[in-house]
């Protein structure tokens, strides 16, 4: 038994790490930072651009509002970032804004934001990889003379790639988001020098145009409106702010120090370049409407619908860098490159957050497995077809399907930190030390004002946006609210009938016997073996039991049976139908009639083969007498598997497919050790 | 003790017959015979015209072979009818051609005899099909104008009502096959009493129309093929004349006389009509050709493609019994019906076969119960696929599809008679009795004269049909052919890897101990019971084992353990990516690399739920792990079901599916109780 020690130790301490988990190293900030903001700075490639559409309702004039409206959206980031600041402190093991609110405000709280988190997981692929195509579109004409087409490409190709297993690594996304915020600040400072300091005077391509009003002249609550609606739109910068609060565990230490830092410095970047393109977008007279097939006007005439909108960073980065310059193309480049890493990260924190709610059993419990291939695929497949289906309903049109965006994101943000001030509450009635609480009165003012600050943020949107698709938004989170609501009581239902009574003593029938039953219809190696493991077994009675399906096979098998002397006693069941199934289990039935108290074991051979169509050829019958014997009270069905040459084919499938390694584990930081584990009790 | 008795009893002699097998009684001759003559009696609608059509081709002239051809067709029919007479005396079991060939001529003829009959069935639902929806169409233009939908249409019914089980009955087939007889015998004799007593002027809807012939004044050696030709084409009144051979145990006693006075009559029957059809076709001048939109006049004007060609018997109808009377509806109707009923024979008939096949192990096992239902669906489905493609490709158009038709019944009368030859030649050699070798003498040279004119028939019917469409037929069969012999080769390899060794002693490593490990993951009932039973097996060592995926549950489990006492030591296994297979196979692994002569007995708890969606939230980590172990050598594997409440409905669906009574057991006849089978050795 000496060698025994090693064993367990393995399997407790868990393989050596492999190559291909080797992703899961700790990310310093200047990895994180491109890893977890990706969603968060490609925003401000749709978000300006969103905020003069919806200005231009109001006529040219609006557009003075813009610079004001920037400013909204920077203080509502600073409040976003330095909330999410305390729940990076509060919860370092990574509590994402489900489980905050789960903790905090119960169950229900939690649910909903899962159900935005999902919705927005979809919006974000949907979001994403159509602004992406707008963006590589002015560059290259043909993209966006076949949006929709191209569009749903990429989503298949990511959907491919990451069903495949892609391996992640850090640099991967480094590349082109470093390249995006090098190149957008760039195009800032290199503007600013043209403007400011040369006084070029740099024209958009849409400079030219002048804006038809659709409500010429709007003024009061009306123009209030509408500015609340811009700043609603504009809102979409801080789509994915969050990100990181999911991923402390994946920083290096002091992890939750550095995460905050990296979103700092998230948040700087983002407004940066967000108020850096509005400034440069009326510095070059950008001209957007919402129809500009209709409301854009040259010279007197409308521009028509063979008129393509380019996104606002492109027609300003044209003005900067002048048209089809390389500088021009690479930053077309990039910011769909980055569009496209933030549509892929969404592939990553579907299945995850699947798998988190999978663990409180409001989803199949087999989700649960961290990088489960299986969980992985399905949560992946079911991502691609609704993103799919609304690019495909709204025509790959980013400004349409931003309008359903915005809500889930909110609704996460205000429960989130609603739930953080619970927190800080419940603390700081257990807390004694003045300083401790001192900082915990100042977290939970920050927390509070941004649970107050995106509460109405909020409201704004559902006011502003409800009719123009956020109630797509709200349907979507109805249907996954209560699915899940629906498994998680199914679950229950289970847990209640399954429950142990109370006393060990209470079980009122305890089996007595077990008689068993082997399952044999020739004499061959695997029925051998089966004989040979069930003797081993040890049961009160042992049988081998034969259908008698065709006389000539019965009498061959009893003559080798006799002929071999095998000790255990052959019964013969007659089936007139050649049936199987039906025999078996009245057999069964009639032992259970004559011995309520006792268990039968039933004892099949079965063969292991390695290719799918062999199944058809093996165990057919096997496998529905299994399925048939589980109905049947008292029973226990055992398989002896008898390994073919071909199943190493299979074999050898199997094992690749668990070296298989999910994407998304960069950012998800390495597998703790479960804390609970000793050898036994 | 005493009770058991019973037991023993009930299951060897079977359940007292249910009503749901009550179709399983005896037939007597006047219900036999429409129950085995609708698909030879109904190729009387199709046949004559099939011979016209190629006669056209030489012109009108050539016409006047058509009461040659006629002879021709009755003497093949009579030397069929008089083979398969001693087919039925020599195989009273119900020897089919397969059953004939493969006994007589060795394996190879047999297979070749049975892909021709697969491809046969095939091709009866497809031209019965057809042929049905044009007789149809002659009454309702609708049908005609819509063949391909109809028809398809047609199958898909046939399809649901055979899939669905509907209980068939003696009735269902006389009726429709009685009014079809009786109509074409009071046509014919009420023709012969106008021409030749009143002296009437009967005249078909086509008479007035001329025929351009394709290939006037053919003469010499082109019109010796072109006779043959048509000849082939009238041997289409010959297809399921053999259908009777197989269902010899379904007759009552004495079962072979009274099934060859069957097969007479049916052959006189259809003689009577076909040669009584083509000769009413010629009193009433029923003009057909191959491409009737080109090559039939009208005026000098040639008919166009709107044109649709009735077929000869509904044309003949319509001449001898006036356009639109009752009689010609009525008429129409049977043979609809009578080619719809040939049609479902083949749905009985190809599982049948199947299950025939399967017994030798040429299709997969699992297809040899007798009325499986899942065997049952698996053959429907493929025969309603391939007939309904056929129909598809060949536009529903019967004379096209007659074309591949008669190539598969030729092969398989010509090896069953040849077969037939070989088994007289057998008993000739054994039997020493005079009157009993002058019978089998005789029966031998009418076989050995069935043999060699349908073989005759078989080189005519593909020298002049293999560009007509034969080599598609031919085709079907290699597919088949190849197929199955692929599947035997499997079977035998795998038998000849899994054979027994020779002498008992021979089994190198005999297992020596078994270790048991009852998965468990919470103490709840399923787990409860699970480690009851194993308690009961008495293996050398038990454990439980749980894979800790969730510290927290991990701790619940412990403690609950501890508190209940429970005398089985529990073991955690750790799982940083909360895997529940992998941990689960490592450690089965390291248990067999510690003592390889011993065998692990996993032990699952499983619950059992009743409906399909609650199987995505059960169970799939157990079926998952299951899967796995099966590959791992030195391992059984055992479920013990815990049925849930909802697993009350499953129960009752799955006997409900039991009950299913697999339609065409009437002409199969009673199951027969295996000889072999006593209670013990």
């Amino acid at each position: 038994m000496s060698k025994l020690t090693d064993v367990p130790k393995r399997i407790l301490i868990g393989r050596a790490l492999r190559s291909d988990r080797l992703g899961e190293t700790l990310l310093p900030k200047r990895v994180a930072l491109p890893v977890f903001a990706s969603d968060p700075l490609s925003s401000v490639a749709y978000a300006p651009g969103e905020v003069l559409l919806v200005l231009s309702i109001a006529g040219l004039s609006a557009y003075h509002f813009s610079p004001w409206i920037a400013v909204a959206v920077v203080v509502l980031m600073f409040t976003v970032v330095a909330s999410y600041r305390q729940n990076v402190h509060a919860y370092p093991s990574g509590g994402g804004d489900y489980e905050v609110a789960t903790t905090n405000l119960g169950s229900k709280a939690g649910l909903t934001v899962a159900s935005a988190l999902l919705v927005d997981y979809v919006l974000t692929v949907a979001v994403s990889i159509s602004s992406g195509i707008e963006n590589l579109g002015s560059a290259v004409p043909f993209v966006v003379e076949n949006k929709v087409a191209c569009a749903i490409g990429v989503i298949v190709l990511l959907t491919l790639m990451n069903l495949r297993g892609v391996k992640e690594s850090g640099t991967l996304f480094a590349i082109p988001t470093y390249v995006f915020v090098a190149g957008v600040f760039l195009m800032i400072a290199w503007g600013a020098f043209r403007g400011v300091v040369l006084g070029d005077d740099m024209r958009a391509p849409t400079a030219d145009f002048e804006i038809k009003p659709e409500h010429p002249g709007l003024a009061g609550f009306a123009l209030v409106f509408l500015l609340l609606r811009a700043f609603s739109s504009g809102c979409a910068a801080l789509t994915g702010v969050e990100a990181i609060s999911n991923g402390v565990p994946g920083f290096r230490k002091p992890k939750s120090r550095n995460a905050a830092t990296t979103l700092a410095l998230m948040g700087l970047l983002a407004v940066t370049m967000f108020c850096g393109i509005i400034a440069l977008a009326a510095a070059t007279d950008v001209r957007m409407a919402e129809n500009p097939a209709k409301d854009l006007v040259h010279n007197g005439v409308p521009l028509g619908p063979g008129y393509v909108q380019d996104p606002v960073i492109s027609q300003v980065a044209e003005a900067v860098f002048g048209h089809g310059s390389l500088l021009f193309i690479v930053l077309a480049a990039a910011t769909a490159l980055v569009l496209f890493l933030a549509a892929n990260t969404a592939y990553n924190g579907f299945p995850l957050l699947g798998s988190i709610l999978a663990q409180d059993r409001y989803l199949p419990r087999q989700l649960h497995t961290r990088g489960d291939r299986l969980a992985f695929s399905n949560g992946i497949v079911l991502l691609a077809g609704a993103a799919g289906l609304l690019v495909w309903v709204y025509g790959a049109d980013s400004t349409r399907l931003i309008q359903l965006y915005i809500v889930g994101v909110f609704v996460s943000f205000t429960l989130s930190q609603t739930g953080m001030v619970r927190h800080w509450n419940r603390l700081l009635g257990a807390e004694k030390d003045p300083a401790a609480r001192r900082r915990m009165v100042r977290s939970r003012a920050i927390n509070a004002f941004g649970a107050f600050f995106t509460g109405l943020v909020l409201v704004v949107v559902l006011l502003t946006k409800f009719t123009h698709g956020a109630w797509v938004a709200l349907l979507g989170m109805c249907i996954f609210y209560a699915t899940m609501t629906a498994i998680r009581r199914h679950y229950d239902r289970v847990a209640e009938e399954i429950a142990a009574p109370g006393t060990p003593t209470d079980d009122s029938v305890r089996p007595s016997r077990v008689h068993s039953v082997v399952l044999v219809s020739k004499v061959h190696r695997p029925a051998l073996r089966a004989l040979a493991y069930a003797k081993l077994l040890r049961s009160d009675t042992l049988e081998a039991v034969s259908v008698n399906v065709d006389a000539e096979e019965t009498r061959a098998l009893r003559e080798e049976w006799e002929r071999r002397d095998i000790d255990v006693p052959l019964k013969v069941l007659d089936s007139p139908y050649r049936e199987v199934t039906r025999p078996v289990i009245e057999y069964v039935k009639s032992l259970r009639a004559q011995s309520p108290r006792d268990v039968v074991s039933v004892i099949i051979p079965e063969y292991v083969v390695g290719h799918w169509y062999e199944h058809f050829l093996h165990n057919q019958s096997a496998l529905r007498l299994k399925g048939r014997l589980l109905f049947t009270p008292g029973v226990m069905v055992t398989s002896v598997p008898y390994q073919l040459e071909s199943s190493e084919a299979a074999k050898l499938r199997a094992r690749k497919r668990q070296d298989w390694a999910a994407p998304g584990s960069v950012r998800r930081g390495p597998a703790e050790r479960a804390k609970d584990s000793s050898p036994r009790t």
